[in-house]
């Protein structure tokens, strides 16, 4: 080969090293890791005898056990009581038991452990409880069928003897994603979504969505029901809650106002899904357990916690602008969000408050009580669908905004009907 | 060469335009358009002279004049009532100008005739209206300084022969970006910012931040300025409102509640430069004035307009998800702002009938009646940072939405106010 041809060929081998290194800097190629299979027992739940054979993804894993806050302030894997931040927490959810206990959640090897120490349970706890918290709800389900859910919670505890892990979301002997939540199930069969057919990147949110998700019990059999037959956006769910014939009352009675209350949990997957980054098919895993390299060996973190802590893994594959940046980003939509659900749930109490008093007035309109009940019961569960949800308002923040302003709004029409109801009349 | 090695070389180079390609594609590299400069004299405010020497852009800038309505369904260059989507808006102007006439902007060509056609014009208005509808303004502060805000707008009007045009933004001899409105500059300079310092890529935002700004007009001499001096933020510029020595006390008194008034007027550069697309160094122009082809020539379109009628060209050099699906996002935000601004609108209406209705009762607390009005006084600016915007929330989805939610619970307030002051105990 002649000198200018060898020059030639260089020069081109540079270039395409360039391009290729800017184009996987951006994130356009990105295959999953190649990880060897090896077949686990089914049945077998203990996440150290995965870990044989796992490593990387099992070191990381353990990492679910660190304690630290958010570096944006808001929640955390801590143990700390959210009413700190939120002292109307207390009167919102009186009568009922997260007024006594409503810890941040810690992370995934907490959950067993974190539920067992927990001031909500009791004597009355029912298995339903354990559906979340342990990879054995596959085989209680596949032994008993929705019957675990109604047996004691102490003796589904007692058998329950692995907290989340890796056969919560992996097919023991292909590795294959799965979900076992039989509520998830049933939701998604409901709108048509079959899960054992659903796509791989589908499934590295679907294995989350099987749990953090917005449920109720079923009254009498305690069965795990998702609200999502009308849809998954705030006002698609209260209509379920509201229209259903015969459907589901409340979850407790508010001894203040004697509404009749509906909790709302965690709804990460349904304000996520419904935002941009879920709308841009970007899945839950892609941010909570980005992946990450250790000695050269790529793998995915099974340190599912905030990505606020692994920006450069989690973000910048995307955006480009730098984790200190992104991070200021984020916190800004956190500050408006918190700025908005503090508000509104302050105004909630007092609209608990303002339906109290005008009940013990003489001659009180019951028509115009109950109306007042419907308003706050909606206010707080709207409310609260945000308040429980984990990324203060990041998943989809105009979702969440919007979501927390009507909250605020209702609680206000809850106050003014309270008022009309004692025949005070405002201008 | 052998044929493997002649091979090898097709190979490399085939590769090294895939990934080039890619590279374009995402919008890594995007030069600007070459364009020869030809001078203009200085003074010469007709667009069609400037236009003969640049026959791209000026086609372009001419298309300002075409009328259509955003395909979101908010705003749009149409000549149409705002109040026909939110008929509290003449409630809410009452006893001042925009109760009369507040149509939807038309695109910069329309600016000066619609000025002279406004109904909220008449025989005691100011010169300072020319300032952002006439490059003239450039000529009229050089002869009078502000006195020409001072004079009467007719007279202004008779001088200002050409409407927003070529000489607004650009320097007629070098083409530079330039800014000609004495009162952006001024604000400018009060923050620390040299405008004839400012890079390109600022300047790019600047010349639109010139006129797309919050402002109002100094009692006496009609000078325009900008209430930026404690940042840019709706607290910050409400704060300079309020705290400000002998500043600025009303645009109008409103005559059902006697509350003193604010006027807010669009907004979009305040908004959209704390926003996301702002703070990642996007400036107005890429959006605004995106890179276009005409027969193979890359010019910068002045059709400057709503970037939903250009998605292809605006967004989808950073955005790859296609048309259909970014205008979906973007209405979606639009939606949840503008279901937050109407819920607002409506109450702040609410807030002045009642601060009326309390002001009518013997016996009223005066002092009470000051604070409900100094309530829905910021109510309303807050909404109305907000209405008066153009992008109905899209510049900045979760300032708009907390902003326009803590609007909401502020006419809430004084609501409470105004009724306490009448003596109305609530519960």
């Amino acid at each position: 080969m002649s000198k200018p041809q060898k020059s030639l060929i260089a020069l081109l081998a540079v270039l395409l090293l360039f391009f290729g290194f800017v184009v996987v800097r951006i994130g356009v190629a990105k295959p999953a890791a190649a990880v060897k299979v090896t077949k686990i027992p089914a049945g077998e739940y203990d996440p150290a005898v995965w870990g044989q054979y796992y490593p990387l993804q099992y070191a990381s894993y353990k990492h679910t056990t660190d304690e630290s806050p958010s570096p944006t302030g808001y929640g955390g894997s801590i143990k700390v009581q959210k009413s700190e931040m939120q002292p109307e927490l207390t009167m919102l959810f009186k009568g009922m038991p997260f007024s006594k206990d409503y810890a941040e959640d810690r992370g995934h090897e907490h959950a067993l452990e974190d539920l067992r120490e927990s001031k909500r349970i009791g004597p009355a706890s029912k298995g339903a409880c354990i559906t979340c918290k342990t990879p054995y709800v596959e085989q209680a389900y596949k032994e008993m069928g929705w019957g675990y859910a109604n047996k004691p919670l102490t003796e589904m505890m007692g058998n329950a003897k692995q907290t989340i892990a890796c056969a919560n979301c992996h097919d023991p002997s292909t590795m294959n994603l799965r979900v076992i939540n039989p509520a998830f199930i049933e939701a998604q069969a409901r709108r048509g979504i079959d899960v054992t057919k659903a796509s791989r990147e589908d499934m590295r949110s679907f294995v989350c969505a099987q749990c953090h998700s917005e449920y109720y019990f079923e009254p009498g059999t305690t069965k795990v029901i998702f609200p999502w037959d009308k849809g998954v956006k705030p006002a698609d769910m209260y209509a379920y809650y509201s229209d259903k014939p015969n459907g589901f009352a409340q979850d407790w009675q508010h001894p203040d106002s004697k509404a009749p209350m509906l909790k709302a949990q965690h709804s990460d997957y349904e304000l996520f899904s419904t935002g941009t980054h879920g709308k841009a098919g970007v899945s839950c895993a892609d941010c909570h357990m980005p992946y990450t390299r250790k000695d050269g060996q790529k793998y995915t973190s099974h340190w599912v916690t905030s990505p606020l802590k692994t920006l450069g893994d989690s973000c910048s594959p995307c955006h480009s602008q730098g984790t200190a940046w992104l991070q200021e980003r984020v916190k800004n939509i956190q500050d408006q969000t918190f700025e908005l659900q503090h508000m509104a749930g302050q105004n909630i109490v007092k609209a608990h408050e303002a339906i109290s008093a005008a009940s013990t007035q003489p001659g009180v309109d019951e028509a115009g009580l109950v109306r007042a009940r419907e308003l706050v019961r909606k206010a707080q569960w709207y409310w609260d669908l945000l308040a429980a949800e984990n990324s203060m308002g990041f998943h989809n923040p105009s979702q969440a905004l919007n979501t927390l302003g009507q909250a605020n709004e209702l609680a206000h029409q809850a106050i003014e009907a309270a008022n009309a109801a004692a025949g005070i009349k405002m201008f």
